[in-house]
């Protein structure tokens, strides 16, 4: 257990919350690097995050809509390990590793307008390290409550440094009131230390309802104190990239207008997967990919998980 | 029961839900009867609210502020049947009749820059329905769902029409991303009949979370189609008026900032409570004034409730 012994971001190893500082830089690549800008590669330091309004061209987030019907009534999918269901409904509400169940998401997953701005914040060939489409109803829609990813990620996943950054699609318009991500900007720069510990398959309840790997109130009171919280709004077919350690929740949606959303996390090649830093078991394969780590654009991504 | 047979608003009753048209004018007073402005009574009747922000006075607000916490620190006050507590924490949610319980917010309900708009819209004489202050807690603030308060009055207190304006003082800061009120526009246009029948004692639970005179998704999808949803931010010390047949809800609040407002329902002294239309008896004065119904102005407010 080296790995724990030198651990800089220790969570959940049973003392007090704690904010740190982050250890890594925020941005590897530079403006020759890749499509984006320097003002745009500035303002993802500083804040965390960029929101892309309409990013995805008319007839590309048409075929991610059809896809999206596609998948949400397969029945043969929701029996999948990689399907999350609402218990009482059996609807669909994740479905994970949706680069390797759908050719038509993976093809956007490599997408050259989008991978090449991962590659860019990276400074490295990337690979997908998380990828799934969430569906959040509206009506009686749950939120999520606030939380770093690489929290959980280098927890529970062994992810061993901050090289990694999600982008998330939106295929509905997310206004501020059906429950949109919530993103607190500059959260990026500390590390919260989580109290408690990771109890044992901790995923199997916590991609429902996350309990454990949750910062504490005074953290977050000092971190919306220093930089608010901007909810990410747009019409379907922005794209919302964020820092894999940028503090974010969404509140619940009681408004008629679902949300659905494609999730791809890209990780540089220069920094994977280590043994999981609770000295627990990894969590499977599709949450977490330790294997299937070729970089994109290398070969196809699509291929069985076995 | 001759209140039943002849019932415009019926709701509750067994049936489908439905959308009925409003059987009662928006707008009884005109320009020349009060403070609002020709332009501010048609944006009032179009929309079914009113957003004023800041209002309050900065000493005003103050000594809101400073009520308020004295309010919510006084263990005899959480003892009292107008006090709805937290189960888990004991931490004070609501109290209904403040106007009784505190000189100070007796002041506000009857302020002479506050209750003369309500009069203006009424075109009458008011009295207070029913008042009182809400405590809405950051982190784990839960949401309330849609309703027109009008359904519920009109239901369990006998509320005969629609002429009726609640005024909701804002006494902290209501950002879109902690959870402030959400407003239908032009949702007071048409009544949601609603399915289902009213338990008896209903009110216990219904002020905690409402199960009951619910509007149907379909009715709702409907009216956000129509008018969208606008939620109600301003800093504290912004007032809201809203028409009592305005669709309005809450999504959770997750952001460390906590919601607190004062409310006050202003009734028409010409629309005094009915027997309930759902046949059942009233619910308690504090919930619904039924004989304590003194004109603003024309006496102290505040007298015990027997």
């Amino acid at each position: 257990m080296q790995a724990i012994e030198t651990d800089v971001y220790p969570s959940r190893v049973g003392g007090q919350p704690r904010r740190l500082e982050r250890c890594d830089p925020i941005l590897y690549g530079g403006v020759d690097d890749g499509p984006l800008s320097a003002q745009q590669l500035a303002d993802y330091e500083r804040d965390g995050f960029l929101i892309l309004p309409n990013f995805l061209p008319p007839a590309q987030l048409d075929a991610c809509l059809a896809e999206l019907e596609k998948v949400r009534h397969d029945d043969a999918l929701k029996q999948r390990d990689e399907a999350i269901v609402e218990p009482e409904s059996n609807d669909l509400r994740s479905l994970f590793a949706v680069h390797r169940l759908s050719e038509m998401f993976a093809s956007v997953a490599a997408d050259p307008r989008i991978a090449p701005m991962a590659q860019q914040l990276l400074g490295s060939e990337v690979y997908i390290h998380q990828s799934r489409v969430n569906f959040k109803p509206g009506f009686r829609g749950q939120g999520f409550y606030w939380h770093s990813d690489f929290e959980t990620w280098h927890v529970e996943d062994g992810l061993p440094r901050m090289r990694t950054v999600s982008c998330s699609i939106l295929l509905t318009q997310n206004q501020t009131w059906n429950g949109p991500l919530l993103l607190a900007p500059g959260s990026h720069r500390r590390y919260i230390s989580c109290a408690g510990s990771t109890p044992k398959n901790n995923f199997k309840n916590s991609l429902k309802k996350q309990e454990i790997g949750v910062p504490d109130d005074d953290s977050l009171t000092a971190m919306v104190d220093e930089g608010g919280i901007i909810p990410a709004t747009g019409p379907a077919g922005t794209v919302v990239l964020f820092e894999c350690n940028t503090m974010h929740g969404s509140a619940s949606n009681i408004s008629p207008l679902p949300r659905s959303n494609l999730f791809f996390v890209y990780n540089s090649i220069q920094n994977p997967l280590d043994d999981p830093y609770s000295g627990q078991p990894p969590r499977p394969e599709y949450i977490a990919a330790r294997r299937h780590v070729e970089p994109i654009g290398s070969n196809p991504l699509t291929m069985p998980l076995e």
